[in-house]
């Protein structure tokens, strides 16, 4: 067991790690918290177990808040929190046994429910369109996973500032997915060139209106003015019931813009946009295909 | 005097600049190839007058295809082309100067519309307005500097994949204009937060849709969604009698999206968009303010 230097010290790389994190995607970053809860349920020197139950519940409020534009985070760590009940008038061993089992079982649902998603989204396309999207969603990489065969084409951005579009292409060239590679600025141009418009959602408003990558608001413009349908892609634990007035747009570091700091400009890395619902043909959940103002009731 | 050899060497490499110059803007390119005719005129070893003539005519008939999204450098070349019958019957050394002559001249025209063009442009800006643009426009900077002092906030964007937008806000901030500098992906967000968006242009085609760097298209989107006014600035040489469809718009080397071959994938580059005449408010050029239905009579 940790000496509570060494637990607090995990507890802290763990937030950290949580709040910095770039690549991953809402849902694999909400499932990479939950791992981080287990191991520490597994390593905090507690005393008995309402001492477990405390130093878990503590831990997973502040990994709740980490990233305010994923909802996932906060709906997955709420579900691991409401587990803690049943820590109560546990010994010790079982308590930590149950919390563990609690952060997995809460992360499978998680996985299957993303899993549902990848499935109806590949029935929205057919043999030979061309899918256009924008950033990097572990749930459309396993809709073109399970797309394989039947010749679809992609298109994908760049998006910038740390080009999450290059591991897509990298995962679509191994899938021996046609795909045309583009900068962010180019969406007008291929939107107008492709079939639809498919992206992953960081969070779902109370309105049905869509948090994502930076960018994503663009496509959205661009899909409707083309005359392409535009769909988002979440699983039904990343609606949240708060409004875009209530949301907090996460701003990243101004380093990853590799720019030089200069006297009156400002350098500004605004990591999300929001896609109003009326731009949004349908939201894809595990839960089916509906146009967003049916999709948003919450889990 | 050069050689042939040297003259046609000289020649070459005027073409290849003019292909490949990826910083200029239209008007600027269009002059520099007017500058890249004078020096030919001044050293090419001609025989005779009419000898003088053809091979500049020869020259300027080069450049005036080099770059078919930028009408700039074919209008200003065509009008050097003109210039080109006042040698007619002269001395060759007299036959020289009037080249040279007419090249400065026309040259000169443009710089007087593009300075007319800033000065209406300008008038379009109230005092501590928040204004965004795209790309890098010679004519939108002197805007800017005419405006300092009056309070102006910029928001100027990357422009993937050469980053045209550095050398924007390195101007901006020698002119000490408060500058928000963002990603392409960002547009939608700022725009938002803007008073009016405006833009340079690469041409004008004949339904008043405007040519001008990949992502122009999207900022005029994002700005009719956020319900501010999106203007194109350009010299009236810029128009064309071309359509959309008549349109062959650059796709440059892809090294400059600095990203790796792939099998299946395709890297893309295409350097211009086309913004249609509905999502323009009005084109500003030399002759006036004017809605672009109205703005599109050829010079």
């Amino acid at each position: 067991m940790m000496t509570i230097t060494e637990a607090l010290d995990q507890r802290r790389r763990g937030l950290d790690e949580a709040v910095s994190d770039r690549t991953r995607g809402a849902s694999q970053l909400a499932r990479r918290c939950l791992t981080i809860l287990a191991d520490y349920a597994r390593s905090y020197p507690a005393t008995d177990t309402p001492d477990l139950a405390e130093a878990l519940q503590t831990f997973a409020l502040d990994l709740r808040t980490a990233r305010p534009s994923m909802a996932a985070v906060r709906n997955l760590t709420d579900r691991f929190i409401a587990c803690l009940k049943e820590l109560h008038g546990q010994p010790l061993m079982a308590a930590r046994q149950l919390a563990i089992g609690g952060a997995a079982a809460v992360a499978q649902q998680s996985l299957w429910a993303g899993q549902e998603v990848s499935r109806l989204a590949a029935g929205l396309i057919d043999e030979g369109q061309t899918v256009i999207t924008h950033s990097l969603s572990s749930t459309l990489l396993a809709t073109f996973r399970s797309l394989t065969g039947r010749a679809v084409h992609a298109v994908v951005t760049e998006s910038c500032p740390l080009r999450e579009g290059l591991i897509l292409v990298q995962e679509l060239s191994r899938l021996a997915v046609a795909t045309d590679y583009i900068t962010d600025a180019q969406v007008g141009i291929f939107a107008a060139r492709s079939d639809l418009a498919i992206v992953g959602a960081d969070s779902v408003l109370a309105d049905g209106s869509v948090v994502n990558k930076a960018g994503t608001y663009l496509l959205a413009l661009a899909a409707r003015d083309a005359g392409i349908p535009f769909y988002a892609c979440c699983e039904s634990f990343k609606f949240t019931e708060f409004g875009a007035e209530n949301v907090m747009l996460e701003e990243m570091s101004v380093d990853e813009l590799r720019a030089p700091e200069l006297p009156h400009v400002r350098l500004r890395n605004v990591y999300f946009d929001i896609t109003p619902a009326r731009l949004i043909t349908a939201i894809v959940t595990e839960k089916g295909v509906r146009p967003p103002g049916n999709a948003t009731a919450c889990p």
